[in-house]
């Protein structure tokens, strides 16, 4: 494994809705101006094999397929694309930006899907072979305005996770604040219900901080 | 999960050309003639999901595939294999004969490719949830004789693996040898180098002493 520790990794996380692509962007913009080198990503992040796997998880054709399955694909996909595209931008120094990342795998399939946080926590140990983000900003919404919010938004295509009922996300959401009371140096809390210029700065403030740069 | 308590699960081992195919539909046929309810299989056993994940694997276009990625795909592909045709056959009570299993995951992606057979090992708990084999019949050959026997047997489909070397197998055989002294209530290592009827009977005495029938 080559030397990913130059290198920034900050992750984005939060229920649908919670503004994380709308807030990456964001921060890619004012850290490239600032003048770092940043990789703005998300799983399957455009690699042919992770995007294979990605799309057998998503096709309605296997909607029989287990959780326990699921997961493990998850997590193959997860590690290609850190392979591939992750751990070459950071052994480069740059700032990467993802949009989602183990936590999510452990609020969705650990907590909501019901296989256990620690389980799920041990398949992706072993695909990110120890790699967490150095910095998770946790945007904290109600489950019912985040849906509220992406229905609003313009359609984007179905998946099976849309499928899912209001009770699911608030298991999402509450096994969320459970991580961030169990990694508190790591992830970070940001109140996303304020007004988005609000969030924006707050998640910069973040970021600066951990960076330690002057805004 | 189902109780698959009742039924038999036993699992053939050993590297190429050491006799699993041969053996087994032996095991199968003597079985089926004792009256026992026989499911003979192996990963990924034409289960669609399954088997389309192993095409990726197998995929020469993905040559650049991690092996960690490769070993949580094969624990996908693994996992649907049984909850679909494993778990409801050992269910119903059935004797399930499987060609591989998770011993071969330890050896060829533990130990001879490097991962650790401790970290695939627990990937491959979370795919089986507990349910091993009660039984590993485990065919026992120097691996260059198995692999002169594949070579005098008929032509098959090309595969990566074909590609690896014969030091590879070697670390394939010793890993073999390293989980027999691990697990010996578990594993039986059958000598496999004997003429085919010997071993078709070494194997069927040990399944008789398994399943506790005469012969
Ligand atoms: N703080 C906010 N207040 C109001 N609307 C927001 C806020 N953050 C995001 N949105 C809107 O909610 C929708 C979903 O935001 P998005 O960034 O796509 O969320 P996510 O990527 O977390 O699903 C978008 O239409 C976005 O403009
Ligand atoms: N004990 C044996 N002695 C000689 N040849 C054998 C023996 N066992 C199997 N073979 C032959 O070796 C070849 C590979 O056997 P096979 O059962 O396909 O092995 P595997 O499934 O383990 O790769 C076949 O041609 C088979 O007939
Ligand atoms: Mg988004
Ligand atoms: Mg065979």
């Amino acid at each position: 494994m080559q030397d990913t520790s130059k290198g920034k990794f900050i992750t984005l996380e939060g229920g649908e809705g919670s503004g994380k692509s709308t807030v990456i962007a964001a921060l890619e913009q004012w850290l490239q101006e600032d003048g770092f080198k940043v990789l703005k990503t998300r799983e399957p992040g455009g690699i042919p094999i992770a995007e294979k796997i990605r799309s057998l998880v998503l096709d309605p054709e296997y909607s029989e397929m287990d959780a326990r399955t699921e997961a493990l694909l998850y997590a193959a996909a997860r590690r290609q694309h850190l392979v591939e595209r992750v751990f070459p931008a950071l052994a480069e120094g740059a700032v990467v930006l993802c949009d989602r990342f183990v936590d999510s795998s452990l609020a969705y399939q650990g907590a909501a899907r019901g296989l256990g946080i620690d389980e799920v926590a041990a398949v992706n140990e072993f695909a990110i072979e120890g790699r967490m983000p150095d910095l998770t900003l946790l945007l904290d919404v109600d489950p019912e305005e985040g849906i509220a919010r992406i229905q609003r938004a313009e359609e984007r295509e179905w998946n099976r996770l849309d499928n899912e009922a209001a009770r699911f996300h608030t298991r999402v959401h509450e096994a969320y604040m459970t991580l961030a009371e169990k990694y508190p140096a790591r992830i970070k809390k940001i109140d996303a219900e304020k007004p988005l210029e609000e969030v924006i700065k707050d998640c910069t403030e973040k970021v600066q901080a951990y960076l330690n740069v002057k805004s």
